[in-house]
């Protein structure tokens, strides 16, 4: 191999893959990345057997070919070159890097060693926009499940009705669910929340359009020159719209603001019960008064002006409530209820057609 | 305790107090803070037994009084509240805290179960300009040792010699000596860096002055409404001014930024040797060439231009030698040095009367 690159191609791309090269891992290999310098552009791909990512980027090549070297060395070395051009020469298994000032080895090893990298051929697309699956990823990721006991609910759901493309992720305890957009193709897929996340920190704002192909065990994402492909979570995901009602009995109007600080501030008082606070919503006296169960520390009672159509006492996580409220963008919420054991659903202020609905279940009080 | 204060000034003596107050102790009441009201003014203190911290500051005083809170709880719940007027009513040993929708109750213990917090009193007394202090103790606090098994190296060492005031810290592997201000005072304390460490968070930028006061076993620094007292370490320090050279024989001329990207770069390839770097300074070629020593990931070479009047090969731990160089302030850096098994002293380019210096002991090669 041999490339001339810019210190900021080469710098991106590494950034871009090598968080997925990990060094907690049993097979030593898999620290390092992938690089293959083909006609005009470089590769740089990385993969934990669950995942891949790929970076293209165009670069001079003299001289065609492929070795791996050290992740996370690489990457730190790169990033601190100066914003020059780069030579990359292999030499057996190593790689030569050069830039004025600096001559450099990296100990590689011949690509042979590492696993073969996962493609997918299926007539399965879709298109969506980039900014909006990053923010749709940021309203329904952090309500996946990290219990490794019920492996379907480590994932997020891309499933359609209706005639949209909605995502679903719960852990049981709470729900969140997004309508992304108008499609007509059949999707069922559940794809693991360890991906989207590492999606989500890919995608960045200068790439529009983000697209998504599929097929039985793997989804692939790309976006601008980076490709990610995870394998699929193989279960039947929950039949969620049998468990959880469309809407509560009664509504409750709040301002957010308000709601985050009372749920943030009983919520400190409620470390030693596991964040279990208690909303008395009172529609008659259009007031909510949380208080969070008595603790050693002390306890409190946070009041706040709501507007309700009906009254109930309801015990909930705070946490949870606290995940839920940042999930939602707007100035006020509509908190939807009906008894102090049936399941909260929370959603955006005043919206006729919602399309973002996050709900939780009560604890026992 | 009756008392009305603005959430501003309590979050303020809150935040300066509470990081002193811990829970891993055990003892477990040092978890709490003092507050004690008196007619016009409360004082929020916390010790850890080594230390104390005490904040005082205006207040509506109705009834005096005093006792003690959980300092974690406390100030998370207090910084959270609106900015608006909270009141503080004792209840026997519990405190009730009311602010507009607000009502809390945080547990206490009685002031009497708390450790009686130390006072000094002493004619030995310096005022410094704050901005002065918090940059010399930037400059010598990380050089301090945090091996416990010579106590004195722990500490800073505030002495006084030919009519100035000088700190320095040493871990016996490198040394930095700052000259702060002209004084006769006749002063010879072990400070713990720990107590400096907290003192350099307190310090804030609108207060201009902090006075020190000392005897043989504590020293104070108030500065504006807050006063830390730590107990001195006892023993002797090492006489440093006999064990390193004034200057070396050579001296190197090199920028900075420079000094840095070439020790940066070469230590992340000197990471399994302990960060192990070499400096080849040729005053002949007018260059430094730092490489890393082999290692199983690779290996670096980086160039840099210099001026010096002298040439050798010196072996330097790169951690340490980018510690020294982020608290020389100066585009340009003095090297002085004399063999590769001689301490090398590093000070601001050009400066005939160099008021901080930093020494490195070169490894065995």
């Amino acid at each position: 191999m041999k490339a001339l690159v810019t210190q900021e191609n080469l710098n991106k791309a590494l950034s871009t893959v090598s968080k997925v090269a990990s060094s907690r891992t049993t097979l030593p290999i898999l620290s390092n990345i992938l690089i293959k310098a083909s006609k005009g552009s470089l590769k740089i791909s990385a993969t934990n057997l669950e995942m891949a990512v790929t970076a293209e980027f165009g670069a001079k090549v003299d001289e065609e070919g492929e070795l791996t070297i050290p992740a996370r060395l690489s990457t730190e070395f790169i990033s601190s070159l100066p914003h020059e051009n780069i030579t990359l020469t292999s030499e057996g298994s190593n790689l030569l890097v050069s830039s004025t000032g600096y001559e450099s080895v990296l100990n590689g090893t011949s690509s042979e060693e590492y696993p073969s990298l996962p493609t997918i051929s299926s007539k399965n697309k879709i298109t969506l926009k980039t900014a909006e699956l990053k923010k749709a990823l940021n309203q329904v990721l952090f309500a996946s499940s990290s219990d490794d006991s019920r492996p379907v609910l480590t994932g997020v759901l891309f499933t359609n009705h209706d005639g949209f493309i909605y995502l679903v992720a719960t852990d049981s305890y709470r729900l969140a669910e997004k309508r992304l957009v108008e499609s007509k193709d059949d999707i069922n897929c559940i794809v693991p929340a360890s991906a989207l996340t590492e999606l989500s920190r890919i995608m960045n704002d200068t790439e529009e359009e983000v697209m998504l192909s599929w097929d039985d065990q793997q989804m692939r994402f790309s976006v601008g020159g980076v490709e990610l492909i995870t394998r699929l979570i193989d279960g039947k995901y929950p039949d969620y719209r049998q468990l959880i009602p469309a809407k509560g009995e009664f509504l409750m109007e709040i301002e957010k603001p308000s709601f985050v600080s009372v749920a943030k501030i009983s919520g400190l008082f409620a470390r030693e019960s596991a964040g279990s606070i208690t909303l008395h919503i009172d529609g008659d006296l259009g007031e909510l008064v949380v208080s969070s169960v008595a603790s050693q520390l002390g306890q409190n009672k946070a009041t706040s002006k709501i507007v309700s159509s009906g009254s109930a006492d309801i015990t909930l996580n705070s946490k949870y409530l606290l995940d839920g409220l940042a999930a939602i963008n707007s100035d006020g919420v509509d908190f939807s209820f009906s008894t102090k054991t049936t399941p909260c659903i929370m959603s955006a202020q005043g919206e006729t057609d919602v399309d973002y609905k996050h709900v939780i279940m009560p604890l026992r009080s």
